[in-house]
C-alpha cells in the first residue's frame, strides 16, 4: 500500500547524497497535525533529515475515501481524543484557541496557498504553514477566509493580491492541491499527522517516539 | 464521558488503602490486545498496582455503537495498520500464529468464560485469559469454539462441563458478559487494548509509555 518514496539503503545515500527528507503530512485544521508541527523540523534535524511539510486533506482521506465520521463526532472517540488532546496540551502548557470540538474552519485556501508556495520554495511555504498554524489554534483566527490566508501570506513576504488568484478555483493553487492528495493518498497517508521516512509510514502525533527510534536504529 | 472509577487522591489513597487497580480492556481477537497483555501487569506492578483484566467486545463498541467498520477492512488504515503491526512485532521479538487480515474468530465464548472465572476468581480469570490468547495468537487454535475454549479452562483448572453450560446463551457467562459490556461503554472503552487508572482513560497499545508517565507522575 504505502509506495517508496525513496529506498536508498544508508550505503546508497552516502554515495548518492544526502538522507532522504522526514516527509510531514498535515490537514490545518487537524490539532495534532499542529502539535507535531511544533516539533517536527527538530527531530528530523537531529538525524541529519530535512522535514518535508504537506498539506493534505482529511475531509478526503478519512470522510471520502475511508468513509468514517469526522473523529469529534465519532460516539466514544469523540470524547476520548477531545481529553486526550487537552492532556497532551496541559503537559507541553500549550493552550489551544479553537476547541477540538468547534465546527472546523474551511481548509481549502489555506491547504490551495500552501501547496503553491511550496511548488515555488519550500522553505517559504513552511513559514506561511506555521504561520497559518498559529493563526488559528493560538490567535483563534478564521483561517478558511481566503482575506485572512491572503494576510498570512503577506506576512511571509508573498504578494496578497497574487495568492489570492493562484488560490481561487482553477487556479494553480487548486490544480497542485489535487495532485498533492492524490499523491498523498496513493502513498497510504489518511490522517494528520503522518509520517513518512524511506518509505516507511507513521500515523500519529503519539508515534513521533516510535519515529525517532527509528530514525536512531536505521529501522528493523 | 469517561466516568472515575476511583477518584482517590493520593493522600486519600494513604488512608483508604493501597492504590486503585490499573484497569485492562481487551477483545481476545485483537492482536494489539493481545501486545498489551504481555506487558501490562509488569507495568502496573512497577507503580504498585494491580492489573484487572476485563474482557470487552470490539463488534459492539466499534461496529455497534461507534458505527464504524473493522480496522482491517478500512480503506488505507487496514494497511498501515497490518504494517503497524507487523512492526512492533518485528521488534518484540513476537511472531504471531494469525494474521492480521484473517477472519476473526467467533468472540463470545471466550469472553463469556472470562466474565465467569472473572466473578468467582480475578486470578483464575487472568489465567485463562492468557491461555486463550496464546492459544489464538501463539498457536492458530480456534477460539469461537466451545470445545477449544472448554479445554483451554481445563488447561488452568477449570471443570470444562461446568465451563460449557455457564457460557451457553441465557448462561451465567452471558449474563455476565453483557452487564460488563454495557458497563465498559458506560465508562468510555471504545477499543482494544484500553486502559482506565483512577479514572484516566488510555486508548492503545502505543499508549502504554504514556500510560506509564502518567503512573510515574501521578498525573498532570
Amino acid at each position: 500500500m504505502v509506495s517508496v518514496q525513496d529506498n536508498s539503503s544508508d550505503a546508497n545515500r552516502e554515495v548518492n547524497g544526502p538522507p532522504t527528507p522526514l516527509w510531514f503530512y498535515f490537514d490545518f485544521i487537524s490539532p495534532f497535525g499542529y502539535l507535531a508541527s511544533l516539533r517536527v523540523d527538530a527531530l528530523a534535524a537531529r538525524y541529519g533529515r530535512e522535514a518535508r511539510w504537506q498539506a493534505m486533506l482529511i475531509g478526503v482521506s478519512v470522510m471520502k475515501v475511508m468513509g468514517l465520521k469526522p473523529v469529534p463526532q465519532t460516539p466514544l472517540k469523540g470524547p476520548y481524543t477531545r481529553r486526550d488532546l487537552l492532556r497532551y496540551a496541559r503537559r507541553h502548557g500549550i493552550s489551544l484557541a479553537r476547541d477540538f470540538d468547534a465546527p472546523p474552519p474551511y481548509p481549502i485556501p489555506g491547504a490551495r496557498a500552501f501547496h503553491w508556495l511550496d511548488s515555488a520554495d519550500p522553505v517559504v511555504a513552511k513559514s506561511f504553514a506555521r504561520a497559518l498554524f498559529a493563526a488559528y489554534w493560538q490567535q483563534g483566527r478564521d483561517i478558511g477566509s481566503v482575506a485572512e490566508v491572503a494576510r498570512i501570506g503577506e506576512g511571509v513576504g508573498v504578494e496578497g493580491a497574487e495568492l489570492v488568484a493562484a488560490i481561487a478555483s482553477g487556479g494553480e493553487g487548486d490544480v497542485l492541491l489535487r495532485s498533492a492528495v492524490d499523491r498523498s493518498l496513493a502513498l497510504g497517508v489518511f490522517g494528520s499527522p503522518f509520517f513518512i521516512v524511506d518509505g516507511e509510514p507513521f500515523f500519529g502525533l503519539e508515534k513521533m517516539e516510535l519515529l525517532q527510534d527509528w530514525l536512531e536504529q536505521g529501522g528493523w
